[in-house]
């Protein structure tokens, strides 16, 4: 029997996580609206056989300009002209539950899908903060519950739409004229607390059926969300402790929720930094801290921490008086983590920066190959992961480094594959089967459970 | 000097523009959902040096599927692929108002100006009808007037957000370590009846600074809001003479909104059908009106002249009882068109949906490529048009026999670009100038005045 598999995800991230990245003499600071830039990226992941691409996002622009590297092109738009350049990796979009419609929002994955020949994914996100909010007509941003609420209602609502069109809907008889089977069409009509959609979709059924469902948030609400939709979670880690905590109960709980365990694949963060020795990769990661603007990173994190400019001191820890998580009306488990993280190794405002700059709050892992395989084989082999969501902190570079040097480490331990198999879908690559319609009842039973069903070419 | 040049779109839809297209033995009636079938039409129109390529849209599904092929991929994310496989040509995409947000809309269209390095135009349409209202959480369609109050708002929010970034906004100094120029960052700060947008956008200000502007609907609302706003206009004439009405109309609209009549360009649509001979052409055309399903026609004539079921019938002229335009809170022009047409020629209800089943209003012209490049020359030198949309009856067989036999002819009397020139924007295509950025006083005076700017490479 071969080994169980590990599920890589290259997170693209302009010049790289590293938030000093940009200033490295080899980067180049126009890269995040240059699409030569990602296509190269994409076919390094490629090369690698990565399972999929993943962009971040929020619809906002994220505080001053001056920093870093700001603004971002639209990930739907982006990975629909990446789908054209590639063959074979899945595309991972984030869009918001909160400030999009699901009309919308459902008919352009349903279109990247059929585009890509079934490689879309959505990474569904809430969207913390009031800068977004305002874009959207609101005064401030709405309670994470409320957001979470608008969140499950989405999610059914999009559901019934990708759904709207059985598989063989389209009946094309030239002869007679009939070109579909309005019988097969299923509109939602569906009317809740926050949408009425009449539906159908008007665009037929994509080869996945739906984009892989994505979700990386950990908070309670975050948790509850990911075991009911999620079928791929990306989460932040500091230590395999935590992350088996994490793995065994978002297993536990997607069970309680009436689902098979192996249809969620939960991949923490990896910023791996690499060097021909361990000297050499931690000198690396000193270069990138020494790029850092501390008094901008002080800023930063007040903002994360909700606290009023000048309340920090770069040499001393953090105040001891920070409101618990409940308090915290934005990102809460980043919030956490963060907290945790500085009290846990007792660092100084200073040091903290140094460490959030790196990846911001998922794990740093400096090494060789074989250290970061290692590292990664434990993880894996120990209940702490699926797979990873590897996050080089200067690209391209660190992601050629990572597939030149870790990624034959990996495939010589027979833990991830030597080359794409014929099977195409995104779903296939993570080992996941392709949902039933809940409209047809003889072929499987009705969602969440997911049967196999054939793949459509 | 040289003569005045000819513009070109292609206007592409499914299997052709003609309604029973899909069932004559060549079509693909699935083509409008394959990527390969519209990267071979935009390749053919590159063949052609058009100036753009164009794809309607509604966010609903219309009427039964059991017609013709239902259903399509979301335009901007269709044009997204097509950008990649494309290399001069520039891309429309249909979007609307009424449905989605301007945050969201102003961030695809920027993005998809950069990834197409300047290639994007939108079709602003305020969508009719209830079927889209009822997707969006509206039991009916917002009336006419408030429809094209929300546009002009919307286009006057999305055009803050397109300036919310000045040109040279990026400073990307390596060695400070700052990035941006947060000065020339310029939030909307939009409360409105319609929005409340904080902004800034979050992508910097693209190659064209936002998208060609393209308007198409003719009545009064539209009419006024294209002499405001639109810098190319789709209209659907069936005579060289009703063309110059409009034409004469629209351009002095236009200087009594304070811009260059130049700058809009009228581009009406126009169904050619080709033969080597008139008899062949007009014989090609009796093909495609044997193949509708007259049954079918009738329904869909009734619902557009807002009548009841059963309220026509096949072999007798439209009665005479109609309502007037300003009754209808549907597609005003096209209602009054389609009235006007079956008046001026005394047609049957049945001859009304053969003649209507070619290009749904717009003048259809059966002949060899001679007589078609006659016409086009007529009503382009003869104050009707400043270009044609040509909406080929059959795809892709009908945009090559254009391209391969009518183009030759255009290029040869002087009318149209032999190859594409050095610039690259959709709006050099156009022959029209980047517009300034409306913080920018002392380059270029404030909007809507359009000055000359370089281009970005």
């Amino acid at each position: 029997m071969p080994r169980r598999q590990l599920h890589l995800n290259a997170f693209l991230m302009n010049t790289g996580h590293h938030e000093a990245s940009w200033r490295l003499p080899e980067s180049d600071p126009y890269a995040h609206v240059e699409l030569d830039h990602y296509v190269r990226l994409a076919r390094i992941a490629e090369r690698g056989t990565f399972d999929s691409l993943f962009l971040a996002d929020g619809p906002q622009l994220w505080g001053s300009v001056g920093q870093r590297p700001a603004g971002a092109l639209e990930p739907l738009t982006l990975l629909t002209a990446l789908a054209t350049a590639t063959e074979h990796i899945g595309l991972i979009a984030t869009a918001s539950t909160s400030y999009n419609s699901p009309y919308n929002l459902a008919r352009k994955f349903a279109s990247l899908d059929i585009l890509s020949g079934g490689r879309a994914g959505w990474n569904i996100v809430t969207t913390a903060g009031a800068e977004a909010a305002r874009n959207f007509g609101l005064d401030a941003e709405p309670a994470h519950a409320q957001r979470y609420a608008r969140a499950a209602e989405f999610l059914d609502v999009a559901l019934k739409l990708w759904d709207s069109w059985e598989d063989d809907a389209i009946v094309a008889d030239k002869e007679t004229g009939v070109w579909g089977d309005d019988t097969k069409i299923h509109p939602p009509r569906h009317r809740g607390t926050y949408f009425s959609v009449e539906g159908p979709l008007n665009v037929p059924r994509s080869p996945q059926g739906y984009p892989l469902l994505v979700q990386a948030g950990s908070s309670e609400d975050g948790r509850a969300f990911a075991a009911r939709y999620a079928e791929a979670v990306f989460t932040a880690q500091q230590t395999v402790g935590d992350a088996r905590a994490f793995y065994a109960d978002l297993k536990s709980r997607t069970v309680a929720a009436g689902r098979d365990p192996e249809h969620i694949k939960v991949l923490p963060g990896l910023v791996p930094v690499l060097g021909s020795t361990e000297a050499e990769a931690r000198a690396a990661e000193r270069v990138l801290e020494d790029h850092i603007v501390y008094t901008h990173g002080v800023g930063n994190l007040e903002r994360l921490l909700q606290l009023p400019a000048g309340s920090l001191e770069l040499d001393a820890p953090l105040p001891a008086d920070l409101p618990p998580e409940s308090a915290i009306e934005g990102a809460k488990s980043r919030y956490t983590l963060v907290v945790e993280l500085a009290r846990r190794d007792r660092l100084t405002v200073r040091e903290l920066i140094g460490r959030l700059g790196g990846g911001r709050g998922h794990l740093t892992f400096a090494g060789t190959p074989e250290q970061v395989a290692d590292e990664i084989e434990t993880w894996f082999t120990g209940g702490a992961a699926d797979g990873f969501n590897i996050m080089p902190a200067v690209l391209p570079s660190g992601l050629d480094a990572f597939v030149e040097h870790v990624v034959p480490i990996l495939r010589a331990r027979g833990l991830l594959r030597t080359a794409y198999g014929p099977r195409r879908t995104l779903r296939d690559r993570y080992g996941l089967p392709r949902p039933a319609n809940q409209h047809v009842k003889e072929v499987a039973p009705p969602l969440p459970a997911h049967a196999p069903t054939p793949t459509l070419v």
